[in-house]
C-alpha cells in the first residue's frame, strides 16, 4: 500500500487504519486516541473538526454550507456537550460563481441560527481552477459539556438499550440519487440537520445516556462497531425495528445496497440505561428531527454485532471496509 | 463582479471585500468583526483556524505540515495567547504517496512538539483524482490569552513604535523560487516558524505590547494598513531600517517584487509602548527566530502608511489590492 485510496476516506476499517498508522501514532497524546467524537479539554470544553467536500454541493434537502454547520454542530453534541461557537474555513476554486457562494454562506448562517451557534472566525483561500472542485468547508466547533452526564464511546454496558432518532440512509441515497439522476417519487431528500437542541433535552437524563453518536461515513454499521469495539462488548439490533423509508429500501434493494452503510447527517445513535430507553425515545420523538425514532436493539456482552432479521434468523453485520460513496460529506 | 478570482484569496483589499461583503455580513455577530486574528471567547479563549493549500507542497525551508501548525500556533499567539491544542484536518487526493503524508504528518508533529501545542482532533477526506490538487490541511487552534496583557489591532497610538522580529519577504520568495525553479546562492528558505515561544516571553512587558500581527498573505504591507485602519493611526516606516536579505532585495528587483507585499510565515510585528521598545527588541534578538528583529517605524496621527526611503524621501506604501502569488500559504 503506497498510494491514498478513496477507501480511505470511506469511514470504514480502511480509514480506521489510515488513521491509526499515520496520524495517531504522529500526533501520540491521551486526546486523540480513543475514536470520541470531541477532544474533552479543561475539564468540560470540546474541540472539534470536520472538512466537507461533498458533492454536488447542492443536493435534494441541503447543500454544503448546511452540512458544514450541522456536522460541526452535531460531533460537539455528541460528546454531551451544547455547542456554541464554529470557525468556517473556505477553500474555493477560481472562477467559482458568487452568487452560489452566497448561497452556501446564508444557508450556513441560516443552519447557525436554528442551531444556537455563532460563526467566530473564518479563513478564505482561492485556489486555480482545477485544483479543487468547487467550494470545500472546514468547520471546527467549540461546545460545553452539560453538568452530571458522561457521554463517550466507551460507555455501553451489557443491558443498555440502542435507539435511532429516525430514518436511516436518507443522506447516502439523496447525494447518490442526485449524482446519479436518478427520480424517486417521492424525491428522497437528505435528513442534514442540527441535533443539539434534541440532546439538550436528552442530556437531562444526566447520566442514563450512555453513548452518542451520528451514524455519517460508515452508516449506522460502522457506529455499532465503534460502539462495541471501544465498549468491549457485542450490540444485537432488530431489523423489524429499524425505520428506513419505503423508497430507501426498494433504492437499496435497486441498488445492492445495505442501508446500515449508508450516511446520515441528521441522525443519532444513543445507549441508553434500559430503565430510561422509553422516556429517551418520547424525547426524541417529541423533537421536530426525531418523529421516526425507534428502540432499535440493545447491548449485550457478546462481542458480536448482529442484527435478528425478519425471517427469524441472525447474522453478523458486515462492518464497511471502504467506500461506497466518495464524498458523501 | 460574478465569479471568484484568484485575487479574492490575496490577503489585499479585494479578500477583504469579499469578507466583508459575503462572510461578515451573514455570520454578524460581536466576534466575526474587527478584524482580529483569532476570535476570544469566554473571556480568555481564543479560537482561530486556518486554510493551507501551499505549492508546492514540500518548499525550501518548510512543507505544509510545518506551515499548518506554525500558522495556527502564531494566530493565537498574535492575540496574546498562549496556543496549547490545534485540531488536524486533511483533504488528501486519491493516489496520493503514503510516504509523502507521512512525512507531512511527521513534520506536523515534530513542529508541534517544538511549539508545546498538542493535535487533539482530526478528519480525514479523500476525494477523486483531479477534485484536489494533492494535500490540504486545515488547522484551528485554542489558546489561553496571558494575563495582564490587552493585545488588539485596535490599540496602536500615535507615538508608539513598530518593531519586526526579522528578514522580510523569506516565505514568499521561497514558494517563488521553488515554483519558477529560480537558483539563488545561498539558496532563499521559507522563514516558516512558530514564534508563541517569542510572544511568552513579550508578554512579560504586558500591556506595552499594544499589537501583535504576523505578516503572511499581503506581506508587512498589508498589517501596516490594517493596523492603521482599526486603530485609526498613521503609521510611518524606514526603509534603512528594514531587515531584508540581500538575495530577497535582488529577487524582488528583478521581478518587479515590492518585498513589503510579500508573505511572511515566521514573523511578527509589534507595536510597543515607545518606553518599552528597546526591551521589546532586546527579548526578540535573543530569541533563535528574533535574532535580525529591528525597531522600523513608528505610529502617528496621519492616517496614512508611508516610508521615508534611503533618498531622503517619503512616499504612501502601496496596499496590496489581490494575488501576488496564489497558494502562498
Amino acid at each position: 500500500m503506497d498510494k491514498v485510496l478513496l477507501s480511505h476516506g470511506g469511514g470504514g476499517t480502511m480509514m480506521e487504519n489510515l488513521i491509526e498508522e499515520i496520524f495517531s501514532k504522529a500526533f501520540d497524546n491521551e486526546y486523540i486516541k480513543g475514536m470520541e467524537d470531541a477532544a474533552l479539554l479543561f475539564g468540560n470544553i470540546t474541540l472539534t473538526t470536520d472538512s466537507f467536500t461533498v458533492k454536488p454541493i447542492f443536493f435534494p434537502g441541503g447543500d454544503i454550507g448546511k452540512l458544514a454547520v450541522c456536522g460541526t454542530v452535531n460531533d460537539a453534541s455528541m460528546r454531551g456537550a451544547k455547542p456554541l461557537y464554529l470557525t468556517s474555513a473556505f477553500i474555493i476554486e477560481e472562477g467559482y460563481p458568487i452568487e452560489d457562494l452566497k448561497r452556501i454562506v446564508k444557508s450556513m448562517a441560516e443552519t447557525a441560527e436554528e442551531a444556537g451557534v455563532k460563526i467566530v472566525a473564518g479563513d478564505t483561500k482561492v485556489v486555480e481552477k482545477g485544483g479543487v472542485d468547487g467550494v470545500f468547508i472546514n468547520t471546527s466547533g467549540i461546545g460545553v459539556v452539560y453538568e452530571n452526564v458522561d457521554v463517550s464511546i466507551k460507555n455501553a454496558k451489557p443491558g443498555d438499550v440502542v435507539l435511532i432518532s429516525g430514518t436511516i440512509g436518507d443522506h447516502g441515497m439523496a447525494i447518490m440519487s442526485a449524482r446519479e439522476e436518478l427520480q424517486f417519487d417521492p424525491p428522497i431528500l437528505s435528513d442534514v440537520s442540527p441535533l443539539n437542541k434534541m440532546i439538550e433535552k436528552l442530556m437531562t437524563l444526566e447520566k442514563a445516556v450512555k453513548v452518542l453518536r451520528d451514524p455519517t461515513r460508515g452508516g449506522v454499521a460502522e457506529v455499532l462497531y465503534e460502539i462495541s469495539k471501544m465498549s468491549g462488548v457485542g450490540i444485537k439490533i432488530y431489523e423489524d425495528k429499524l425505520p428506513v423509508k419505503e423508497s430507501v429500501k426498494s433504492a437499496c434493494d435497486l441498488m445492492g445496497f445495505d442501508f446500515l452503510h449508508l450516511a446520515n447527517e441528521g441522525k443519532l445513535i444513543a445507549v441508553v440505561d434500559r430503565k430510561y430507553a422509553e422516556e429517551a425515545l418520547e424525547i426524541m420523538k417529541s423533537d421536530k428531527y426525531g418523529k421516526d425514532a425507534a428502540i432499535i436493539g440493545e447491548v449485550n456482552d457478546s462481542k458480536l454485532v448482529t442484527i435478528n432479521t425478519v425471517y427469524g434468523t441472525s447474522r453478523i453485520i458486515d462492518r464497511p471496509i471502504g467506500e461506497l460513496l466518495p464524498r458523501i460529506c
